[in-house]
């Protein structure tokens, strides 16, 4: 996607003119020392493909963004937008010859409580963004599993979702507007701090999810709820993850918890090996639900929850109020990923599906750990239909890597059979941009096609997340 | 946008070879007698420059949306969609010359209780997909005032809003997938029943509020809820909309009610003069707010939005949880529109505005009816900052109108320099197209104007909605 197909060339012409890109930038924003480099080159998703940049940006204001993709849009030098690094599907995987744009130094959050939006800038962590809100007795509810270390850019770049999305929705549903600098430069600013805005094309949301393939967001509001209760927390054992999954069926059809995961017998027991929480080793399945109501309702609701628990032959059930206790579960739960690190390389998947697909897709993918031969547990948002498969493989054992990697790609093809999507809150990245035509179709990819060269014709903005580089 | 700029040439070349059109069609699907015509030439906006359309084909299904865009491709013919016609905005106005696309024989709806999704044809009512739903104990939230007679494909072409989406979100919050006609007539499938999904672009939320001008919805997958709770209703009258405003402002600072809207003293009168239940004539403004939390919890979350009102100087309050007496102020608050009928023409306003700036909005539109000597009263889904300021004058007295129509153009203005939108939820469609470039700016027009024209090069879809016709 450069001016030239060969990324030495392209590196190599982009060198000459970097000192002309620093000289217009604050100094220090412009790194070019290969130790700092490496450091860029892959995320969270550990690309063993991943190139390395001719340099990094720290921008520390949208003027910066706009200086960086003015000069490398006059010279088709590939960018890399980058929040915090964590993304898990190569979304910030550096490119060879390209420019990695960080927005780690971009960090201000500021919230209007009367208005009741937060104003972020992308590099702020969503911990920050949380912080910021709840000082002000608000609220802003998506929550990855990394929610402490993700920035908010990168949450809005990937539409991020997280434990309280089955009952509050994802990102997108609470970024009023955005600041966003496109290929070329130009900073736009789409939406605004309205509740109900429909002056237009959804620009907004088109830019949500779109993973840095449009344009580099440099500011987001962010609409932000009242604090809702602590809530109670319920927590059901189950002899299989079939029972447990029908138990997530039926009690959605009737509730709507605030949080409601899965962990099946693998994971529980890397957490338990990690944390010592006296979870039970035994069990096949492990339920974990959540009511924000107000008390009486909240006990009200995990009745709810308790019934399709027991109706779908539950072993043990427990129900707490205590926020501390409850909240040692939600930890626990989202320990998994950290758990599994411990025993090995990992390749983490995030396949979705109806939600009555969840037990067939959870029994399938056993089916494929058994025939390749790897670890893999299973925690899931499991109200959402979205899991994680987790796949662990002895670090350094190429016949074990290869087949973890084809494990990867047929939970892919499992969840498309069942109907389901290769992504349900990741991105696509560079990691899964192979899977996507076959989720969406040629004639979806050719749609993609056109909106990415209306809004990027130069084909600069984070090439080979998504589409592929090349054109099919 | 059509093959010629001037409509009667257009016209006459369309005429040709219209036979060649309903041959491929079903025998009854195209309609070309003059007083069948006669009746799609306007929608709920009463446009009085509405053109006249050379046929109106009422497809059967999806096929029949592709033969009409592919005849109109090949000819460059204009192609208005239409659901109900029930558009506020003009969004299903005829052109002269161009095809006007029916979708109201596009009815059916299927409810997957187990996904709990709705698959629905474009034409079905919004209230058909309700009552859908509720056969299974499963709730469709979005609830346009008109929602007895609005479609569900206008409701997703205009991203509709409604009284309960202070709480429960707008219509794009529902729309888990479609299949839309683009507009050379290929058919695509965006999304699916998956509740998280983002694998690719978020091209389903960016054809939701299209209006029409990238492509025609024949079919969507809506996101069901179970049933909530009945609830509980508050009415509240204050001395002034101001106060009402304020405590609407305070109160959503500390609870999420399922409701919560405004009547100013224009709108209670206009109301109880057609169905007399009791309202206080004399009371500035009525506040209407519903908690639908489960039974105490109900109490509990009312109980804050009677502090607020309280705080805020309210002379009554009054309480209900039975769910008849509720239902009966939501009907009331619906019938503002049909009541302001009775006592002119309309023009009817949906300007939005961050909550805190309410107060502003409403005594400027106070000023406004003073110095155009025009009536205008005010209901508004105060929690979202989504008024509708609706302006009536005598039929048929030329300077009134023009009064009226001024004093429609300076709400626009004034919610503009509150930071506020043209639209909340109504659209922007042929009437506020005009007003559009104003809150969105030329780089976002520009913008606007690349998308359009990579999905839509030819410029047949809806031309004149969104976009103005000429390019500026």
């Amino acid at each position: 996607m450069s001016l030239t197909d060969n990324p030495a060339e392209a590196a190599a012409a982009g060198e000459v003119e970097l000192a002309a890109l620093a000289a217009q930038l604050p100094a220090g924003a412009l790194l070019t020392d290969p130790d700092l480099l490496a450091g860029y080159r892959q995320d969270w998703a550990r690309d063993p493909d991943a190139g390395t940049p001719l340099a990094v940006v720290r921008a520390t204001c949208t003027a910066d963004v706009q200086t960086v993709l003015r000069w490398a849009s006059a010279r088709r030098v590939p960018v890399v937008p980058r929040g915090a690094g964590s993304s898990l599907s190569g979304g910030s995987t550096a490119v060879d010859g390209g420019i990695t744009l960080s927005t780690e130094r971009m960090r201000e959050v500021v919230v209007d409580p009367v208005t009741r939006v937060a104003v972020a800038q992308p590099g702020a962590l969503n911990v920050e963004v949380k912080a910021a809100a709840a000082a002000h007795g608000l609220w802003y509810p998506p929550d990855p599993s990394s929610f402490e270390i993700c920035s908010i850019g990168g949450n809005a770049a990937t539409n991020a979702g997280g434990l309280c999305c089955v009952k509050y929705g994802v990102t997108t549903d609470y970024v009023l507007g955005m600041e966003v600098v496109l290929a070329d430069g130009t900073a736009v600013r789409l939406g605004g701090p309205r509740l109900k805005d429909v002056a237009g094309l959804s620009l907004t949301k088109l830019f949500v999810g779109s993973e840095g393939t449009l344009g580099v967001i440099t500011e987001l509001t962010l609409r932000l709820l009242p604090a809702p209760p602590v809530g109670s927390t319920l927590v059901a054992t189950f002899a299989s993850i079939e029972a447990a999954a029908k138990a997530v069926v039926s009690c959605t059809a009737r509730v709507r918890p605030s949080m409601l995961e899965l962990m099946d017998n693998g994971s529980i027991n890397a957490v338990e090996d990690m944390i010592s929480m006296g979870l039970d080793r035994d069990a096949g399945a492990l339920l974990l639900a959540r009511s924000d109501a107000p008390a009486p309702a909240a006990e009200a609701e995990l009745e709810l929850v308790r019934e399709s628990c027991v109706a779908n032959g539950a072993d043990e059930i427990y129900l707490t109020s205590d926020p501390d206790e409850g909240e040692a579960f939600a930890v626990a739960r989202r320990a998994a990923f950290p758990a599994m690190e411990r025993r090995g390389a990992l390749l983490l998947e995030d396949v979705g599906v109806p939600v009555p697909e969840l037990p067939t897709l959870v029994r399938g993918v056993r089916e494929i750990a058994t025939a390749q031969d790897t670890e893999i547990v299973v925690v899931a948002h499991a109200g959402d239909g979205n899991t994680h498969p987790i796949i662990a493989y002895p670090p350094g054992d190429a016949a074990a890597e290869a087949r973890a990697r084809i494990a990867f790609g047929e939970v892919m093809d499992l969840a498309l059979s069942l109907g389901g999507t290769i992504t349900g809150e990741h991105g696509v990245g560079r990691l899964k941009a192979p899977w996507l035509p076959a989720q969406l179709g040629p004639e979806v990819m050719a749609l993609t096609r056109r909106i990415k060269d209306a809004l990027d014709p130069l084909g600069i903005l984070n090439p080979g997340v998504v589409l592929s580089p090349t054109r099919t």
